[in-house]
C-alpha cells in the first residue's frame, strides 16, 4: 500500500541527495546570488536584495581565498568580475586547483599544514597589507581553510604550533579552548586577516562545514571578531598545567600578550570590522531546504529535523528510527508518505577493524531501526562525496535490507559491531557513490516512510 | 523579546507535565472511555464508538488483573460495573492496594516475583478455567504485570526461572530472546491467560509502559497471540550454549516442547483469541498528545517528535539540543515560540557514583545544549513520579541553569560525569517533584524555545 513503490522511493532519495548537494555547490551558489549590473555588485537571494556595492567606489579588486573549494569559488568570482580583478591569490589542497585566469593558485598540505600553505598565507597577508580605503577584497572561505592558510606569529614555527595542538588534544582540551590558543599565536585566524585588509572593504563568502555555521569557527574566522583574550589563553594553559610544556617561543609570545605587550586579536566594535561583510553562501541547512522542496513537490509530507545532529552515529540512527516508527504507527509528526531530513555530522567510536564511514554506519544501524516497517527508505551521505576512508559518499537502506543481507549470507550485527559497513552495502549494491562533489556542508540524511 | 517570560515558560512546563500525566491516569481513562448504558457496555473514545457489548449476553462478569496500577484500574471497573461483578481478583505490588468492594487484592513482590504473586497467578488461572462461553472477563494490565503474575509450568520453580533469566542476561541475550523463552515456560505469558479464559469473552485494558506499545511485550502479553515457537527457544539456547547450563526441569520441558510433547503457546488465528479484545487505554503518545494540546492552546507551535526515544540519555539530550538550536536559529522545524515534545525511555550508562535518574540526567545534559540560547526551557519527567532511586520525577532546566549553577559553586560538568544530577537540581531548586502518580507510561520530555 502507499503512494510510492520502494524502488521509486530509493531512486528519489538518491536523485534528491544529488540535488541537495548541487544546491550547495559554491560555484553555482556564487553565480546565483552575486552579479554585476550597471557597475554595481548585487548580492541577493530569493529576490530579496541583500547588499549592493557601487563598484565605482573602488579602485582595485583583490580576490583571495583558502579552502578545499576555493578554486571553484574563485572561478565563479572571476566569471562575475572578469578583468575588474586586479590581483588574486588562493590556497587550496594538493590536486584541488582548477584553471583560473586572474588568480594565482598555491596548492598546499591538508589536513597537516606545510610550507606551501605558509608561503600562501604570507603572500596573502602581504597583499592585503597594501590595500587602501578604496579597495575591495573578495575573500573566499571553505572547509580546510584553517590548515591551508597557516601563519604563526613571527618566531613560532609550524612544528611548534602543531606540537601545541597535539598537547592540547592529549590533555582533553575542547575545540573551543584549542581555537582560543591558536587564534592568539596566528597572524590569520581570529580576525587577523580583516586587520591586514583594513581599511579596505571586505566581502567574505563562506561555505560552512561546521555545525551551526559559527563564523568565528569556520576556517578559524579570519575576518570575524574574536571574543577571547590572552588572559583566557593563560587560564587554559594553567588549567591543563601546560605552561612549562609548550615551546619557549610560544610561551614567550603568550606571556608578552598577557602583559599587554602584544596586540590582542581584533574585537567586535573595532574599526577593523566596519567594512567587513561575512556571508554564508552554502551550509547544511541550505542543502536540507533544497531536499525539502524536492520531496514536498514529489508529494511527501516533509520535515527538516535539524541541521545540527552530532553525537554517536548509532545513537543518531536510533533517534531517527524512533521518529520513523512513530510516523508509521501514529502519523506523528507527519502523515505518510513522510520524509524526515536531518543534517550535521556524527562521530563513530571505532570498536572494530572494518571499513566504513559515519554515513554508511548510520545506514547500517538505521536498517535495524526500519526493519519491520511496511515501507521505508533511509539514506545518509556526505555532501563532499566521501565517507570515511572509502570511495562511497554513504549508503542507502530500506525495510528489506536485513532480509536481503541474510539471503546473501551477510551478518549485519557483526558488520555493525566491527564498523564494517562498506563491504556490507557494497555486497547489497546499496552504496551511494557520487565521486568528489567540490563542496562540503557535512552530511545529509533522509528517512522516507510510506 | 519573545512572547513569554522564562518564569511563565517554566511554570507552564511543570503544569502541563502534570496534565499529561493526568491524561494517562488509568482510573480516569477507564471512566472516560467505558460506560454502561441500558445494559450495554460502551467503550468509546473521542465520540467515535469503538465497541459495544450487550451485557445481557453474559451470565457472569469476572474482573482480574495485574500490575502496579491494577487497583486503581479495578476501582474504575467496579464503579462502572457495580454489583454486576461476580468475582474479582487482582495482584499488585506491596503497598499498592486500594479499597475494592468486589475484588480480592493480593499484594506481591516486584520487581522480583515471589510466592504471593505465584498464589495470585494460580488463583486467577483457576478462576478463568471455570469460565464458560457466556461469561465476560475484564482483564487489567499495567506495568510490572509480568513479575506480579508469575506461574512457571508445573515442575519449574520460580528460582529456576529467575536463574534462567539471569543466565540469558549474562550472555547478552536481547529482550526479545528472553521473552521467547519465558513465554515457553509460563502458564500466563504469551497468550496462556487467554487460553484459560477461553471460551469466554475477554476485554483486556492495557496501560502501556513499553516503547511502541507492543501488546505481546507489555506484561508479556497474557492475552495476546505468541509468534515464537519451542524451536525458536531451542535455537536461542544453542546460540548461547546454554542447553547444559539451565535447570534440568526447564531443559526437560523445553526438550519435550520441541518434540511436540507439550502444547505450544497460543497462536494468532486460533479460536482462543476469537473473543479477545485487547485495548491500550494509556500510553506515552496519549500523554504527549495531551501536552501538545495544552501547549498549542497556550500559543506554542508544538510538535511531537516521537514517543519512542530510547538510547543513551546524554545522546538523546544532544538530539533535542540540536533541534532546539535549529528552532532558535532558523525557525526550523517550528517558529518560536516553539515546543518540542518527546517520549519513551532512555538509559543511563553509569560511570559515576552520584545520585540521579535518566530524567534528571537528561535535564542536566540538556542544560549544556540550551545554554546560550536566548530563552529556552527543558523538562524531563517520569510519568510514574519516580526517576531512578530518588524522590523526584525529573528536573527542569533552562538557558540560565549553567550560570545559576556556577553562581552557587556547582560544577555541572562534574555532576554529569558522576551521574550526580539529583543534588545538582536540588541545590538549584529545579527538581520536578510530583509524588507517586498511580500511572506509568514512561517519560515525557519538553523543550520550549521562545
Amino acid at each position: 500500500m502507499g503512494r510510492f513503490t520502494i524502488e521509486e522511493m530509493r531512486e528519489m532519495a538518491k536523485t534528491i541527495f544529488l540535488k541537495a548537494v548541487s544546491a550547495v555547490d559554491p560555484y553555482q551558489r556564487l553565480k546565483t546570488i552575486a552579479r554585476i549590473d550597471r557597475n554595481r555588485l548585487i548580492i541577493e537571494e530569493n529576490g530579496t536584495s541583500q547588499k549592493v556595492f557601487n563598484l565605482s567606489d573602488f579602485e582595485r579588486v583583490y580576490l583571495v581565498g583558502t579552502g578545499k573549494a576555493s578554486s571553484s569559488m574563485a572561478q565563479a568570482i572571476e566569471e562575475i568580475f572578469g578583468n575588474r580583478i586586479t590581483k588574486g591569490l588562493i590556497t587550496t589542497k594538493y590536486g584541488h586547483g582548477l584553471p583560473l585566469k586572474y588568480t594565482e593558485i598555491i596548492e598546499a598540505g591538508h589536513p597537516l599544514p606545510d610550507l606551501k600553505g605558509l608561503e600562501g598565507a604570507r603572500k596573502i597577508k602581504d597583499l592585503l597589507k597594501m590595500t587602501g580605503p578604496r579597495d575591495l577584497v573578495i575573500f573566499l572561505i571553505s572547509g580546510g581553510g584553517s590548515a591551508l592558510l597557516p601563519l604563526p606569529v613571527d618566531g613560532i614555527t609550524l612544528e611548534e604550533k602543531q606540537e601545541l595542538t597535539q598537547l592540547l588534544l592529549d590533555c582533553g582540551a575542547d575545540i573551543k579552548e584549542i581555537n582560543t590558543i591558536r587564534k592568539h599565536i596566528s597572524q590569520i585566524k581570529g580576525g587577523w586577516l580583516a586587520r591586514w585588509a583594513f581599511p579596505s572593504t571586505v566581502i567574505t563568502f563562506i561555505l560552512s562545514d561546521v555545525v551551526g555555521d559559527p563564523l568565528d569557527v569556520i576556517a578559524s574566522g579570519p575576518t570575524v571578531p574574536d571574543t577571547s583574550t590572552f588572559q583566557d589563553v593563560w587560564e587554559i594553559l594553567k588549567k591543563y598545567s601546560l605552561i612549562n610544556e609548550i615551546a619557549i617561543s610560544i610561551r614567550d609570545h603568550l606571556q608578552a600578550g598577557r602583559e599587554g605587550k602584544k596586540e590582542e586579536t581584533p574585537k567586535a566594535g573595532e574599526d577593523v570590522f566596519e567594512k567587513v561583510h561575512n556571508m554564508v553562501i552554502g551550509s547544511n541547512i541550505i542543502a536540507l531546504r533544497a531536499a525539502e522542496k524536492e520531496f514536498s513537490s514529489a508529494g511527501f509530507n516533509t520535515m527538516i529535523l535539524s541541521s545540527s545532529i552530532i553525537g554517536e552515529t548509532k545513537e543518531a540512527a536510533r533517534f531517527h528510527g524512533a521518529i520513523a516508527r512513530e510516523v508509521a504507527s501514529t502519523g506523528i509528526p507527519l502523515n505518510r508518505p513522510a520524509c524526515i531530513l536531518s543534517g550535521g555530522e556524527t562521530t563513530v567510536t571505532i570498536r572494530g577493524s572494518g571499513k566504513g564511514g559515519r554515513n554508511q554506519e548510520f545506514a547500517l544501524a538505521g536498517a535495524f531501526e526500519i526493519n519491520g516497517l511496511e515501507k521505508a527508505v533511509l539514506l545518509s551521505g556526505g555532501t563532499d562525496g566521501t565517507d570515511g576512508p572509502t570511495d562511497a559518499a554513504g549508503a542507502i537502506a530500506d525495510h528489506t535490507t536485513l532480509i536481503r543481507a541474510s539471503q546473501k549470507g551477510l551478518n549485519p550485527v557483526k558488520s555493525l559491531e566491527n564498523n564494517d559497513s562498506y563491504p556490507f552495502f557494497k555486497r547489497l549494491d546499496d552504496l551511494l557513490i557520487t565521486g568528489p562533489t567540490r563542496t562540503n556542508v557535512m552530511d545529509v540524511r533522509m528517512v522516507l516512510i510510506d
